[in-house]
């Protein structure tokens, strides 16, 4: 498979399918067909197909997807089974939550270390983890035994850039974005997500009728 | 224009577009080709055309697209001029990041009030807003002025129903749900918009390389 060759459209809609496909695996469904799976997800099958086969289908004429199956093939498209390790930076109400509430592991993803440039902050624990001084995040990247792959950034926008930089020159090989500064037109080239509230918001306020 | 005959997959491209439309506005640029535009976001020049005349248009050939009308004919498909009311339940670290931190008002979003279960937290003030008692929403809800648009559920999962619900069944009209809990699957209606972290980080460790 080239992953190059796939779009990026296809490629924001693997982790939907992977988390429908883990919810019937924990249900104990063995298989699904398109037709059903396409109901439960609203799109349509002819989409499901055609978005599957950009990776070699895993379903079959008349039976349907085997549900196991499906689930560890995208595990593996989504490197779940790589063990990656990442960084939050920015342990405001945003970092705080998301280290508190977001189930990492379940998305194959270890967090190594917290950091933040508040002293207050420096020092406390979160679910685990003390809080380092911001101003020592390269020499830890540097030091790590691991390599971080993952840069979590949940600092304030005026530092983001910073922050992605610090990441990005010492060996951090993708970013998740939470602030609304733009780290593409920035010249940070390692693959970024964006989480960006505003455009949920405004797709909402589209749809109220 | 017929809204329903646009796909969410448009939709959804549509709050970047404000974005970006948006920046160039500030920035004091008068007009931009689908060819810039294109550059900057990302996008190609026929995907942006395509999408744009879903809405009408709005460019001329060779000359572009007008940045301001843009802009405003963007705002008002968003429904940003509408000054839509919302409520935000739940103010754990999450409710407080978003009420401290995002910028509601430039999405044309009021919050109105925001509540919590948690007796430590109701009667204290975030950015503005004292906190009050989650079963008081639905009297709240009833007696409030104004219609309430948007709820904006911000609660452990296993109460993202109940709430939903209280809101849906007291003339809310749309969700911003931030909980992993599926609403569309449990029947609510009314339109969902879901902020799921874990797609977000499934797609990133997808593209590392």
């Amino acid at each position: 498979m080239d992953k190059k060759a796939v779009s990026l459209a296809v490629v924001r809609r693997l982790p939907r399918y992977y988390r429908y496909i883990n919810d019937l695996y924990v249900d104990g469904v063995e298989r699904i067909s398109s037709t059903a799976l396409a109901e439960q997800m609203g799109f349509t099958a002819s989409q499901i197909r055609q978005d599957l086969n950009c990776f070699g289908g895993f379903g079959q004429q008349g039976y349907g997807y085997n549900v196991e199956t499906l689930r560890s093939e995208l595990a593996s498209i989504l490197n779940i089974d790589k063990n990656y390790c990442a960084i939050v930076a920015g342990i405001g109400n945003l970092g705080r939550a998301l280290l508190q509430n977001f189930n990492f592991i379940r998305s194959g993803v270890q967090v190594k270390a917290a950091f933040d440039a508040d002293l207050r902050v420096v020092g406390t624990e979160v679910n685990g983890l003390t809080v380092r001084y911001i101003g020592d995040l390269e020499d830890f990247l540097r030091a790590h035994p691991q390599p971080i792959d993952i840069g979590i950034i949940t600092v304030p926008k005026s530092v983001a850039y910073d922050v992605a930089k610090t990441f990005c020159d010492n060996g951090v090989r993708a970013l998740l974005n939470f602030t609304s500064y733009d780290l593409s037109r920035a010249g940070i080239t390692v693959p970024v997500e964006n989480v960006h509230f505003t455009d949920s918001l405004l797709t909402l306020t589209y749809r109220i009728e």
